[in-house]
């Protein structure tokens, strides 16, 4: 009761809410910490969080209670925008994204930029002239008049499935260039020197540009000169991946290991590898990137980078909506970066025995 | 010359652009007709064809002019409605359409009800709350509200992946029902007499419906009992076929034959008969529906009913298009069924001789 009472002196507002100020002066802590600890508890030590509930209980704080004012100007919708629907890359993330924004009474719509820059920028024009509360994002590369748009607009936005150390945006991710630096390093280990990328197109797509970075970062540490390595470039599709595969091994330098930009390239070389009658692992070995579904279903199973989808999804969804409702004020929130792991099937093998 | 004075004096209106109207009129056809020529020239034999563009030429009749009155309340931006994004099923047509649109300069946003009806009233809601123009959705099944409300807004708007001859809205889509009789016919030439379904869940998914229903009318043209048929309703996903499928041939009267409602279950089926150590088709034979990418990369390939994603993405936009910017007038558009055929690959074989 004291308590009560001195915080309505406080703070002057008698009968009022409690405020996410009053709760980190209760505690003890900054107002970020108590947001992190309301939306991405795990980031948070167990003591801190513990002192954080307690004051949120004794005060009775209700989140979003201090966003109530911008409720007026609110759709309760959010957009995002995704690269391409054609494949199940971003499927299962998004559909965390949506069941978390679901369950705080937001509806979400979609776009597909076809993973190009200037389409992507009129579906920002669109999602905001159409009212979208706040909007998702996938990677850093974009136009300039998309960040303008929502900046000057004061939009809140996420950007997923990338992590960037140098920027100030807000970003949900992993790192794209380590994941697939650490996958490389297991193919050298097994004794592979003769490698090859086929990567999405790198312009545009900073993920694309990170992993075959990473294939680079592997050789130079195993004393191999990465400008030597040969990368096909073509869009995520599993017929591209198999054309690609068939151009890399009718090559006169056949490589022994494929390393290959996401699982849906990699779907297609160990479906053209089999046409064409080349073992995978014993003749030739694959690799992926994503651990989507169809990794489990080829046969034999793609080794790959494990991203985990649906943890990126709820997060993402918490923090934007955190941000919608104010709840980090003028202050940038902080950057989220995930683990990732690698799960190994039966595509990865050692080096044939010919080339060893 | 005369033939234009003619018109100027009929439609009273000097200089004005010539309508739909007088298109029909000079070419001696129904404004239907008109617009189909423009908008499905396939559906129209190749003289009305012929006839109706010597009258747009003669005029020169530009489509939407008569709907420009219509532009200010335009916010190009369409909507799009699918059960789910978590696998490629309508991915595929969905691009189509939304390229299609693209080259028209619309904006399509998209939302994922999870195959539940009440989400899915929630999105048209919020649809049309942000000013969408028209609207794509799948299938017939869906809430009174849902309908009501694209009803009372006066919402243009097509139904994909779907024909029903006996209501009056304008869908495009294929008969799923006969397909799947089709499909179950070639199950049965070829000797399987102990056939099992697994399906998506029924309610609320007539396409589900109209498939499972297409077995049993396989099964009475072949005098046998459709009540024997055992059905396992799970939804959608290749962990999901996987499951289902080691249930069916666990029981004690282990079908030859697993005719499955998509090619997302199917791949599950195809992956666990694998790993159970049975060979497809030698010891049973499994089919998917669709013929989406991952039916050629399971081993072996799957036979499934084909169903022409892109096309009927491209006819959708184009008639909403159409019909979204008054060419119908207050006539109903009228619906398209699509041809479907059979991809016939590795994994549907004769009945094992034991079995014969």
């Amino acid at each position: 009761m004291p308590e009560e009472k001195l915080r309505r002196q406080r703070t002057g507002r008698a009968n009022s809410s409690p405020t996410l100020e009053d709760v980190a002066q209760k505690a003890g802590v900054s107002t970020a910490t108590v947001s992190r600890c309301l939306n991405a508890p795990a980031r948070v030590s167990e003591a801190t969080r513990k002192q954080v509930l307690e004051a949120v209980n004794q005060l009775g704080y209700a989140p979003n209670f201090g966003a109530r004012a911008l409720a007026a100007k609110r759709t309760d919708t959010f957009g995002a925008i995704i690269p391409t629907m054609e494949n199940a890359i971003f499927a299962r993330g998004l559909q965390a994204f949506q069941e978390e924004l679901e369950q705080n009474g937001i509806t979400l719509l979609v776009s597909s930029s076809s993973y190009s820059p200037q389409l992507e920028e009129k579906q920002v024009h669109a999602l905001i002239a159409r009212g979208a509360d706040a909007l998702l994002l996938i990677g850093h590369d974009r136009t300039p008049k998309s960040y303008d748009l929502l900046e000057s607009k004061g939009i809140p936005h996420v950007i997923a499935w990338s992590i960037a150390h140098d920027v100030p945006r807000t970003s949900i991710g992993f790192d794209n260039r380590n994941a697939m630096k650490t996958l490389a390093l297991e193919v050298l280990k097994l004794g592979h020197r003769d490698l090859a990328v086929i990567s999405a197109p790198r312009e545009g797509n900073d993920r694309a540009r990170e992993r075959c970075q990473g294939v680079a970062d592997a050789l130079i540490q195993f004393g191999l000169r990465p400008t030597d390595l040969p990368i096909i470039e073509t869009p995520y599709s599993i017929s591209n991946g198999a054309e690609a595969f068939q151009t890399l091994v009718s090559s006169g330098n056949r490589p022994t290991a494929v390393l290959c930009g996401n699982d849906v390239l990699a779907a297609g070389a160990i479906s053209r590898a089999r046409e064409l009658g080349l073992r995978v692992p014993d003749d030739i070995s694959i690799t992926g990137f994503d651990d989507i579904e169809i990794a489990q279903i080829v046969s034999p199973g793609l080794t790959t980078v494990h991203v985990p989808h649906r943890k990126m999804g709820i997060h993402a969804a918490r923090l934007l909506i955190a941000m919608r409702n104010g709840e980090y004020g003028d202050a940038p929130a902080e950057s989220l970066e995930l683990q990732v792991t690698i799960t190994w099937r039966g595509s990865l093998g050692p080096v044939p025995l010919r080339n060893a």
